[in-house]
């Protein structure tokens, strides 16, 4: 028989509603049968087919008439980012990084062309609790941050070309690259300088600077960033000593990873 | 129309299939497409079909011919527990108590008539870090933690019995109380003295106290308790001292819990 | 010419207009003119009068569309606090009982009927903060409370029935007294006492001691309480301990009101 | 029907007399019907009638035969200061640079062209807290104090006029900026240095440095100063190393302003 990777996909309906209830689930923060019909636009007994297998399943929970996701994604998440080779390798260097600069410091990668979180840790003087707890829970564009764009800057250009095919580059601020050119003008001295930064690009008053952290073979894992506000990130702290200190943290994150890569080939 | 939440339910079982999916990545680490056919036992060309719509619906990552859980489920999961009343309210008395009492601290509930952990920290002393966080990833049965008999004691009867008929009352050690008699015997125990211990029941060695956390109706919402070795879980620590403590904290879980309703309706 | 004030009054349907607006913006967090208009039952025109009116005399402030109310009632509402004579005297005794105990302090009286909070300061364990700062901002009645009872205990008796009669005795809890005269029967024991306890009258989980203030002349000023979880508030602390250290300091805010009297006829 | 706010208003006579029987209770510190009549040279039935509506709407409290403002005042304050972007935003960063400069820290804002306090803190060497405390209750101008000026030299040049057309530039002492055309200059200095100084403008010997505060589209929502004796607001000190942190705690506000607005569009 031939192989079915070889062939365009299938895509199974009854497997994308799922997901979408899942979804919907989280966007409602739970709903009754009738409520999540309208919100998918589907029938009530489907609707309700649909709760009552992913409750038999025990990813969802049902309260007097409400249904809600379960723990059982927290546990999933907690799997996922404890298997991630940039929480195992990173998550000491982003503690470390935030003791030493007291900002907030976060460890993302690229997951579907967006910017998924893995881990953020609040320094002493770190700003902004909020927002980075809300944003933790969203997946967001990657060319106005610092993460992102240092991210961008190390994948294949048509990889590049791509996300910003299926994205676009929305503005946030004045100062955000919306223009693919400029982007990949950035994406090309992010390269020469070894990071990125993100001058008010996605909040004013906000500055950060990230740094790569890339696999033995170049293809790059995510990034390392830290973000405050530009009256502390000015001057040489913003230009050399901050850039210095993300990109010694990005190094020893690779290092660890290629030592614990090689340990198992001893 | 009729109400479709009268009839029984229909399980639908593509739905129920892509649980097992995630479950499946979830248990093997990843997989290729051929792998998970086999350890699903369906054909490759359906495994495709699942793995390739998740994939489109961003809960599976793909990397090389792997096929893994995306970053989704942390998204997901802290979601779900950032809206867990029980995290919300007891998660500071959590960190006080581990704080005060130096020993590991779990707040827990009850879904699907299972143990689900939505909080744990570990005080200075505290050991078992790798048990606790392998725990913490795995839903377990509720006869032979402390949190779990403190739940039980204060669910219906009927219901303590149909999770029994579920899930039996499988013997850890052998303080494990595995007969159907005694365990309601133990229930009354743990009402009459508003805690449940575990006394090296499920592991040798190591002792736990917890105490049920209720809503304002009296249904119970979940425990807490402190575990840690007998040796520092024993005398007056164990029989006076900590469930005083442990009590404590799950009533200002509760008095925090019931003023934050009260102030929604001043 | 004859003192007005020995006819029945005229209340100006104007004046109370106004009021009714004040109190409007402050529910609505701010409003433009239809939805003040809607609000009220009013015409357009008439609301887009009175706040005008009520800007031109710095009561409003207007942003865009929206009306506010102006940081003016910061100003006066500072002014009545500075003024008072629980808060001149009883301040400082709030604050050592709250570092003395650990708990939260109130210092209440009665206006109109109702209980008002002139000061509230938080011990180190203290908790409940959501649940205080909503209620500091609405008067709320007097029958479930250490303090509301405890002023009323010292209140004359034909006052307490025109208070009942006007509010009647709405239930919050279980424990809330809600009979008319095992009211009575318990503002009496409050005399015996000297102090009142609110066991878990008006939250589950929440108890509380509250003892008067009065004047030189015997009149009940008002009142100060230390509330918490019941699990801290109990035997000898709630019965004996708790009792003494609120009773000293309502006395020690008595004395000092007695002696600043007393100072201005020496 | 047509719109009537596009007509000029229609000031209602009774709502303005109304705010002026609430601020003369406040300026006579409570008032008897008499006194308060000719305070406000009414009649006495007027004055009688506009207390008892006011005390019916519970804005009012009688003793004896006075006349006082009620805690509603209290209650409405609060609950504007809690609402205040620059309360939210600003509360800790007052009190950290308070911390860290041991002087009095003022959040203030522009309302109908005069400054109202928001928050104040002294610091451990602070000083002038009774003159702090008095000013907190009255509005003042602008064109003196280092918030008032970074405030003016953010809003629209127009809005300054008529201002100083409302208000004047009344002498404070012998450096207030009395003239027109010098206070325009110095605002044009205030901007090009993104802060503002009060030499000795207000009180003999007080010093302050004053940042602005602004939102997302550049207008000023209001200023953050610190303010002290000459004697250590001075050299370096006054020139540079305070003009630093004040800026950076304006700034810190703001990013943290902008981050919330950008949290609730994720």
């Amino acid at each position: 028989m031939d192989d079915p990777t070889e062939h365009s996909p299938r895509l199974l309906e009854t497997v994308a509603r799922s997901c979408d209830v899942i979804e919907a689930l989280e966007e409602l923060d739970g709903a009754g049968v009738t409520e999540l019909a309208e919100y998918l636009d589907i029938s009530k007994s489907s609707a309700y087919s649909y709760l009552t297998t992913l409750r038999e399943k025990r990813f969802v929970v049902k309260a007097d008439k409400t249904y809600r996701l379960s723990l059982e994604f927290l546990y999933l998440g907690k799997t996922v980012r404890h298997r991630h080779v940039l929480f195992e390798h990173g998550k000491s260097q982003a503690e470390a990084l935030a003791d030493d600069t007291g900002e907030y410091v976060h460890l993302m990668c690229e997951q579907h062309g967006l910017e998924r979180n893995i881990y953020k840790v609040a320094g002493e003087n770190a700003i902004g609790d909020a927002y980075h707890t809300a944003k933790e829970r969203k997946a967001d564009h990657l060319h106005f941050t610092s993460t992102g764009k240092a991210v961008l800057a190390y994948l294949p250009e048509a990889r590049v070309e791509e996300i910003i095919d299926e994205y676009g580059l929305a503005r946030k601020t004045e100062n955000t690259i919306t223009d693919r050119d400029a982007l990949f003008e950035e994406l090309r001295t992010v390269r020469e300088q070894g990071y990125a930064v993100n001058d008010e690009e996605e909040i004013n008053g906000i500055r950060a600077i990230g740094a790569p952290i890339r696999g033995n073979d170049g293809t790059v894992l995510g990034a390392i960033s830290v973000s405050g506000p530009t009256s502390r990130l000015n001057d040489d702290r913003y230009h050399e000593i901050l850039p210095k200190k993300v990109i010694e943290r990005a190094n020893v994150t690779e290092a660890s990873i290629n030592m614990s890569t090689a340990s198992r080939s001893l």
